[in-house]
């Protein structure tokens, strides 16, 4: 049932290619899903893939082309004419996907492929959609969805209805409109087959329905769906009228698009990075973080210049450097981990910052107790030092407990101006722990060694 | 249109429910979705939340309970008795949440639940899903679905439809099966409303359809259900008999679910853990991570013990050891974090380990050179000791790189033994950076310093 790549299937297909065999490639190509010919392609070079595109009917092969890997995409689209990209993908695409596709050619290019484009109504929606601002409803929309008026009657709904859903894949819902579509409501299917069909859809449609501003942003629109369950939402302007309606397949995508961002930031990655794009962008992609490690790291060797004079004295206090360094680091990830997560899914409730503050406070006294403990043990029996084992144990302790409010703090505060929380988890916090645990180690130290 | 939770409406309501005022707190709650209701009610007392389930109807209630945080729904249903959870909720959820809140309970009262189901067939059904693993895609699905005999006429189909869509919620689609409950296809509903009545199913159904066997993982299913855009997956059998259908709300959470383990295991939180758990819990989550922390920085310490002489020498060495350990830390990181999320999105391709390697090597020879220099320049300018910059700017080079190719390997490595990759960009692959840093820092001092 699952298709499944392999290299043998790749090697024929290629061989096919080269012999321009179209028979062979259509049988190797015909069962498959669009997906799976997508994830074909995606291991073929450009002008390879332009024969096998060549083989597949023109609504088949923009499917496939909507699959696609975004730099596989381009690289293949470079190979045609602003007219061969109207003709063969365009005009057989939804709106929301053919704007998509046209807001990733270069900037010459996409006035050209729009000009070319023959169904006018399908150009005035493209170029409607390239309006909007990104990741906002607007740009996620599409304008193909089902409505009827509220003033028909149930025989008129049904004869319309035909005929919209003939360019529609999955109807989910048939919204009901007044004469100026504005939106009123949806007409659930069960309703149509239990009325008489002289009916008038004002007596039978259901008036609650959820909406969204084309202007709301997509993290809002994908937290709206997963809260309500929706399978699709309708997309209205200030003035309540229906512009289109958004899917939960496209939502799916944001919400894995959103999980994979806080994760490449809490990893010290910008940007929507993937393993297989080149060196050079998967270089510029971390390098910055690493800048940031660098400089912290210049500030911690300046933080232990300072007590170079101690150092002398007792060099066995170098030893626990790197692990002060790391725990300050570990628990400051591990705090604000959590609160971007409950940011993320609206899930910290009404209580303020002070009772989160709290709450990480509380976990690290008992988390340093039980580390400072166990650290203090090592050092009492495998060294000879007992100030260094004081030392070591109290600035641990302390260390843990700063990280931890630090920690939750720094998500918290850049939520409330506005910036991206997971920015939070990543180099940035370790970064700062570093040079603060360090600062805490040789202080305490400082204190205790010399009196 | 959106429900925004305030500490006002919370005060407003806990004042109606102590006067136990039955019309304001309907009034109240009233227009609310479900949803809605369980964000009010995760902010109340467990006891305050029995009286606002009291003037609430059971369907809705059941509702409402079902989109509560786990741990307010088990302190909530802790008040009640086995016959009260069944009467009031087991009776009026479909059978996949049901078998879900059952799971939930504690094991003494799991058989006493399902003891006082009236509706025997959801007793069996539920009885039946409690078998499935965890996870996989029996545990998911949910029993109720539509379904039509090949054999019949549409006329007959749409009576039965009819029967069977008065308890399910979305129809998405409707199956085909033959006499033995074998899954055939689906009916497309236009088909339907285009055929004659007396038309037979098995001259108008789809005989293509997608389906998953019932142990199939979550994870894969999730996946499927992406990479097809489908909002529903139908689940069989070894004999591909339909069992029951898997659906998009229930997979995005699996998704949101799987996303979050991934951030948490990278940063050192194990389990679904939440901001709003106790103290005691999220330390628990925590500490096993923080101990992989002190273990590493207890051997860093051994590692800088072995050159102590060298130290004692040379106490500048001791300035950068954070740097080393941060860097080492931070790169390989970033190197596991590419892997992984290629990993949980297939998108790696078929070139295997050694492609990946080659490319992580280039990417840390380009970080490695850039920061290398700037850190050489630093020292040449700001320290005294050339041999101090040579040092720290070679091992800071050799660092990254043994810290990508580590990075890279340990996901891969983890992934072909079926252990979660994700494992491997958490604290886990810092602290081994961390002491393989320092042992070649000290190294390099040793051998520079040394001639």
């Amino acid at each position: 049932m699952q298709f499944e790549l392999t290299k043998e299937y790749i090697d024929t297909l290629k061989a096919a290619i080269e012999r321009n065999a179209e028979s062979s490639l259509l049988e190797l190509v015909n069962d498959l899903h669009p997906a799976d010919v997508a994830e074909i392609i995606d291991e073929l070079e450009a002008d390879e893939a332009l024969v096998l595109y060549k083989v597949m009917d023109a609504d088949r092969a923009s499917d496939v082309l909507m699959h696609l890997e975004e730099d596989s995409r381009e690289k293949f689209l470079a190979l045609l004419t602003p007219k061969e990209i109207a003709e063969q993908f365009i005009d057989h695409l939804d709106s929301d996907d053919a704007a998509d596709m046209i807001n990733e050619l270069p900037d010459d290019q996409k006035e050209k492929v729009i000009a070319e484009i023959e169904d006018k109504q399908q150009a005035q929606d493209i170029v409607d959609l390239l309006h909007y601002e990104e990741e906002t409803a607007g740009a996620l929309m599409a304008k193909e969805l089902i409505k009827v008026d509220v003033n028909w009657t149930v025989s008129k709904a049904v004869k319309e209805m035909r005929k919209q859903a003939e360019q529609i894949e999955h109807v989910y819902t048939v919204y009901v409109v007044d004469e100026n579509d504005v939106l009123l409501g949806r007409l659930q299917l069960n309703k149509m087959l239990l009325n008489p069909i002289r009916a008038k859809i004002a007596d039978i449609y259901d008036p609650k329905i959820r909406s969204v501003n084309v202007d709301e942003g997509q993290e809002e629109i994908a937290n709206i769906m997963e809260k309500y369950d929706l399978v699709a939402l309708p997309v209205v302007d200030e003035l309540g009228r229906l512009l289109g309606r958004i899917t939960i397949d496209d939502v799916v995508d944001v919400i894995k698009e959103e999980a994979e961002k806080d994760y490449a930031l809490a990893s010290g990655i910008s940007g929507n990075i993937e393993s297989t794009d080149s060196i050079f962008v998967l270089t510029r992609a971390r390098l910055p973080w690493l800048l940031i490690g660098l400089v912290g790291g210049i500030l911690g060797a300046r933080v232990i210049e300072l007590y170079e004079g101690d150092l002398q004295l007792f060099p066995e206090m170098a030893f626990f450097i790197p692990l002060i360094a790391a725990m300050g680091g570990n628990v400051g990830v591990q705090s604000s981990a959590i609160i971007v997560q409950g940011l993320a899914n609206n899930s910290l409730g009404l209580s303020g910052i002070w009772s989160k503050l709290r709450k990480e406070f509380g976990v690290a006294l008992l988390n340093g107790m039980v580390l400072s403990i166990i650290i203090f043990a090592y050092n009492y029996f495998f060294q000879d030092s007992l100030a260094l084992a004081y030392t070591v144990s109290l600035a641990l302790f302390c260390v843990i407990l700063v990280a931890a409010l630090f920690g939750t703090f720094v998500p918290l505060l850049l939520d409330k101006y506005d910036i991206d929380a997971a920015l939070a988890t990543g180099p940035f916090i370790t970064t700062v722990n570093d040079v603060l645990g360090l600062f805490i180690y040789f202080l305490i130290g400082h204190l205790l060694y010399i009196s």
